[in-house]
């Protein structure tokens, strides 16, 4: 008996996948506000901060769950936006000097390089609030008022000290000290992981998906590639090219910060990437044909070069 | 004929206004992630934001607005919360260094000279998501999901560039610069009008209120206590006491910052304050009786000493 031969590295997205990130650039050009309006120079910074870079692996999951479930696009769109929109708020804040002082985002200086840092401040506080405006006002998510309310807490919850932010605070209270696995992995579920999943249950939320086994399963494939995703970008911290990755590479180790390779070591941190891509692929299985493109995402997810 | 006394000035809250400041303590206490909870350092900043201190002004208007509709005290909390959880997170943001740069909030170190910078910032990021959370979550606000939906859509447009976090931004872009009284005005009715007035939608939306006269009134009440209120923030910034007012007096002038009193002068300033408290207490006059904390608040935003 032979073994399969492993499948090739899914490093580009299939054109279905590019189409979603497509529509989702667009849409969030649509979300925000003009940069004729005023504030100007603040809606400047919230267009810079959120448009013209990034997977917008965020609305993919948006995106893909949703169509798992027969929503249309347009259903999904407001979701798709709110989970990016609040992505690109917490990188804005994360690269403030006080937090990660960074220089370098997608290639490009970050917010408060290019804008100063008291507008990449309110840059960032406004997209959160307008993420949730629009989720709230959006006429095209055409759900109950008691499943949009549940989407809002669903995001709220998400972003809060339980979930991204308090993420962040663990990230910030590990810098220099000595995190065991279950540490990070904690930290990182909160930190990236919580709106990873928040993002798969919008789309399953839009789409009136109540099944609570698919609700189950979705969970656990949110729950995978959010702690998969990571490990990646701390691999590829290492073994990434800085033009390639669109931000200064080796810069955790430099920052004396936690990482799986760290932990781990780099083939022990392959083989925990390759059990989880594994893990989440069979936790969508029973979802079948539908689940195509979050099968494709997750291994997107595990081989990505950037 | 004689011109009738000058009421006696309202420098203090009557009983009922008092026993609603109170409450809204007390909510905000159970509201806010209790201090064992993890992360600790964190759920330690956002009550440090919130607790012990402030006028609780904008609770006062969720509930002195609901209560005079109808509505139960308990079902006026998740609104009363909300507007104030916001209101000191923007407080903690405007006091950073890249900001307005204030070491002394309330009589207290602020934010980030007791928690540090990155976690002040992150404190402020998760007592934004807490706001919406709540306000979706809470289950003694009883109204339709329908309403609830709108009262976190007021709430979102509130606090985003449209909004509050729109007038920070004219704020910054105001230091140094002459600007003419209407460009005052429009900063301010951004800054603290907005969520001032979303106060007192909220707490009519929480009530059931949807007449559409009444909501226009409360609009224009809301419009003129905001402004009064930045009038008088100006006034007692040249005459207050620094122990009294619990911030640093004189920082305005000394920060080069536009003002009602640099611009119209103090005694103009007095009379433009006279003149809206009059206005806004006209504009809930049809209310009758049903207004009688309002125009109490409106007094007290005109005639207080801190």
């Amino acid at each position: 008996m032979t073994a399969p031969a492993a499948p090739a590295p899914v490093t580009t997205l299939s054109a279905v996948l590019l189409a979603y990130s497509d529509r989702a650039e667009t849409e969030l050009a649509r979300f925000l506000p003009a940069d004729t309006q005023a504030p100007i120079e603040l809606h400047r910074a919230m267009r810079y901060a959120v448009l013209g870079g990034g997977k917008r692996l965020r609305p993919l999951l948006v995106y893909a769950t949703g169509r798992a479930f027969g929503a249309a696009l347009s259903e999904l769109d407001a979701a798709a936006a709110a989970v990016e929109i609040i992505h690109a708020y917490s990188l804005v804040h994360d690269d403030l000097p006080a937090m990660d002082d960074d220089d370098l985002r997608r290639g490009r200086p970050t917010c408060h390089i290019a804008f100063g840092e008291a507008m990449a401040i309110l840059a960032g506080d406004a997209l959160q609030a307008l993420a949730f405006e629009r989720l709230a006002a959006d006429p095209a998510l055409r759900v109950d008022a008691a499943v949009r309310v549940e989407m809002l807490r669903v995001l709220g919850a998400a972003c809060g000290s339980h979930g991204m932010a308090g993420g962040q605070a663990l990230d910030l209270a590990a810098v220099g000290k000595r995190l065991d696995a279950a540490e990070l992995e904690r930290m990182h579920a909160h930190k990236t992981g919580a709106l990873i999943r928040a993002s798969i249950r919008l789309g399953a939320l839009a789409a009136g998906c109540r099944d609570e086994g698919e609700l189950a399963a979705l969970e656990r494939y949110g729950r995978d590639i959010g702690l998969a995703f990571q490990i990646r970008d701390d691999i590829l911290d290492i073994e990434g090219d800085s033009g390639v990755i669109g931000k200064t590479a080796g810069k955790d180790a430099a920052n004396d910060k936690p990482t799986y390779p760290a932990i781990h070591g780099v083939a022990e941190s392959r083989r925990l990437l390759a059990e989880l891509t594994g893990d989440a692929i069979a936790a969508v299985g029973p979802l079948g044909a539908r689940a195509t493109e979050l099968v494709e995402i997750a291994r997107f997810i595990a081989d990505r070069r950037s």
